[in-house]
């Protein structure tokens, strides 16, 4: 006999005598039954709305034949602590059909994406939804910080109010006093290695005021997004940082296909592979080429989307995995700040990881001899006054480093293969949407 | 023999044939000698500036005596990786000196704090500093995640950029396109709940726009801290989110007493007492009376600022400790979302945990019932129409919840007796302060 509280995912009234309560918490269900024999509370049972909030006090009994994720408990007592209003926004089962159901179904209702978002906090009730956000906190935030902290990394807390824009200023947002959200703590962490903290690592929005809805065809694109950041001094090569990375993100993708098989099948995610890694060359996809439109690039270019994405189905097929890593792009695509490959300055010391053809990593050792710093910004035609604190901290003596930085929300869609970034942020924001 | 990647704190040149070197790695230093049969290298060394990061190859031998935290290292080969300026714009042995040092010498240099916070990324390298930067990484941040998620807790990254100001308008950031910075991820993680995570915690800066800078005994107001907020449904009274609460706090004290002592060292920290805790009621601080500015407060008024350190040293003096709880504050003193006590609906269900007088958690049982919601929000006078999300999320069945926000710098400045707010933050924000 057990005391339960729950929601009322449905209530079933079959005759005068019985009323069948399915019970949802989280990720799982309940069946409850209240006989007649306990008098008014059949009725009372009955007009619960679904969604509402019950204390239910009962026999817990194990049905003959084995209901999936389903005890059935005999009703004793009944208590609702909160009445949901009797009309929802949204039905839940409806929110909770797969792709593959509606497929089948068409004539099953939907539930568009606008209709979630205004009404996240039913949206987010969903089994999906919750194997989303419970396997977060477990996967993304607390892999970095359970497995970089052991290491000797120390968790920063970098300003988002800052004096100008640091990454150029046509995406930024402005706050008043002439003060801007921070696009990256990119500045910051390196100074925080500069100040002798050695490996650094940061979990913490960004801000992006980009206008466009349609970058990338469609799913992404948020104004506010999680950045995941470390940067870290090394010793030899800045292949030392790039081995923390893949070490990392391989103990992440390990430990949630280990330990969270409930999350992942709610969300219906298929085990990436991540036991073997191509880690190319820009050359190597070049050469890969195969694919008429991956032909049309000079070395030196940067690839499109779309090329990526062909490049990702190219790597899926010669090496049987989703995520790899791609090693030394040309020097004019990376930031000023990138440290050129000593031995052919078309080239740089920089790096992305990629999970199905899209990126979710961007790094890159990063120069650390102020004189450097100042000649590649003017080659860019960047103006460093507005950051001489940046620049000064290299003055003091600097530590050859690297880094990268991780989009949160990027790296649960992909890995979960969801279709709409939109899907990986509780309450996203994007150019149209501040609310809820 | 080793290589050694290192900082030069001193060299010292002793007549032609010696030079002494002072190396420093974060928290360690050591001593390395060059000698003159190593021919142009006691010169070389000689030159290098401080704060030059090096590397050295020499032999490792123990001094004959006992030297504090040095080893010694003859040196073989020696090459400067980055050469600071000549001319620091501080002296890191200058700013490395305790208030004991400086108060028993008037002839020492000091350096204040804003030559301090303009020179940040120097400043940082004090072994105070080191101390409390990889201690916050332990400590707080990393305690909530690690002793809250194995707890059920999920963690949440919650929106900075919102449609209103939610919690009264008058110190907040505006953004461009009528958004807001957001003053406390309250509303957003009571929605969380709401959405059945049932329990979640979120680490991330909120923004408070207010415009003196001297509020507070001119110690604290930062316009940007980290905040730590928990949120948590309970079954059947809101002090077992009390107890939670307590429990981490305590947990992490004690973890950081019993295994960061070399950080606490640093940061010259005493033990604070955890082992017993007065949970006071409001009553029990007016009839610990004693001291007499505490005696003119009306039961239903809140204490200011000076009683509340008044009321620390008593419960210091009587308890024996500097953490404690005060339970049950006046309703009148509370934000609209704040459960009444449901026996007096003059006090209310919320508390304070403070360390030596000063408030670093505010948290309290929050009104689940919508009607109820919408009718204490017209007692204060709050417009709810621009938060209608959250209000409605109430409405589709409610879970009792409370829960706690506290700030990440105020608990590490009070933990270790540090005299300002801005010790405690990397890169500190105020009404004057943008950068660096």
């Amino acid at each position: 006999q057990v005391w339960v509280r729950a929601r009322v995912a449905t209530s079933r009234k079959q005759g005068k005598a019985l009323c069948f309560l399915q019970l949802r918490q989280s990720m799982h269900t309940a069946q409850a039954v209240v006989f007649a024999k306990e008098g008014e509370l059949v009725g009372f049972a009955a007009t619960l709305p679904r969604e509402s909030v019950v204390d239910v006090f009962g026999e817990v009994t194990l049905p003959a034949e084995a209901v999936a994720s389903c005890s059935q408990s005999a009703v004793r007592r009944l208590y609702c602590v909160s009445r949901a209003m009797p009309e929802l926004p949204l039905q839940l089962e409806d929110a909770a059909r797969s792709d593959e159901q509606l497929a089948a179904d068409p004539s099953l209702t939907r539930v568009n994406q606008d209709v979630r978002l205004n009404h996240r906090v039913i949206d987010l009730r969903t089994a999906a939804n919750q194997g989303i956000f419970r396997l977060q906190t477990r996967g993304a935030p607390l892999g970095p910080a359970r497995l970089l902290s052991p290491l000797g990394f120390t968790e920063i807390h970098s300003p988002k109010m800052i004096g100008t824009a640091s990454e150029g200023g046509a995406d930024v947002f402005r706050v008043e006093r002439d003060a801007y959200l921070a696009q990256s703590p990119q500045l910051y962490k390196q100074m925080a290695l500069m100040a002798d903290l050695d490996r650094v690592f940061e979990v913490a929005p960004v801000f992006r005021s980009e206008n466009s809805l349609t970058h990338r065809h469609g799913t992404e694109h948020m104004t506010e997004f999680v950045g995941l950041d470390m940067e870290m001094t090394f010793f030899e090569h800045y292949h030392e940082v790039l081995d923390m990375l893949d070490r990392t993100f391989c103990a992440v993708f390990d430990g949630l296909n280990q330990s969270h098989q409930e999350e992942l099948a709610a969300a219906r995610f298929t085990r990436s592979e991540t036991d073997e890694r191509a880690r190319a060359r820009i050359r190597e996809r070049l050469d890969a080429r195969g694919p008429e439109s991956l032909a049309e690039h000079a070395d030196t270019e940067d690839m499109g989307t779309e090329d990526e994405k062909l490049l990702g189905e190219i790597v899926a097929e010669l090496h049987g995995q989703d995520y790899y890593i791609i090693d030394k792009f040309p020097a004019a695509v990376r930031p000023f700040y990138t440290m050129p490959d000593p031995t052919d300055p078309r080239w740089s010391n920089s790096y992305d990881i990629f999970i199905r053809g899209e990126e979710v990593t961007s790094g890159a050792q990063r120069v650390h001899d102020p004189q450097m710093l100042l000649d590649c910004a003017k080659e860019k035609g960047v103006d460093l006054s507005p950051i001489y604190s940046y620049v000064d901290s290299f003055k003091y003596g600097a530590m050859p480093h690297a880094g990268g930085g991780i989009g949160l929300e990027r790296v649960v869609m992909l890995f979960l293969g969801l279709p709409n970034i939109r899907k990986s942020s509780m309450f996203p924001r994007d150019p149209k949407r501040l609310n809820p």
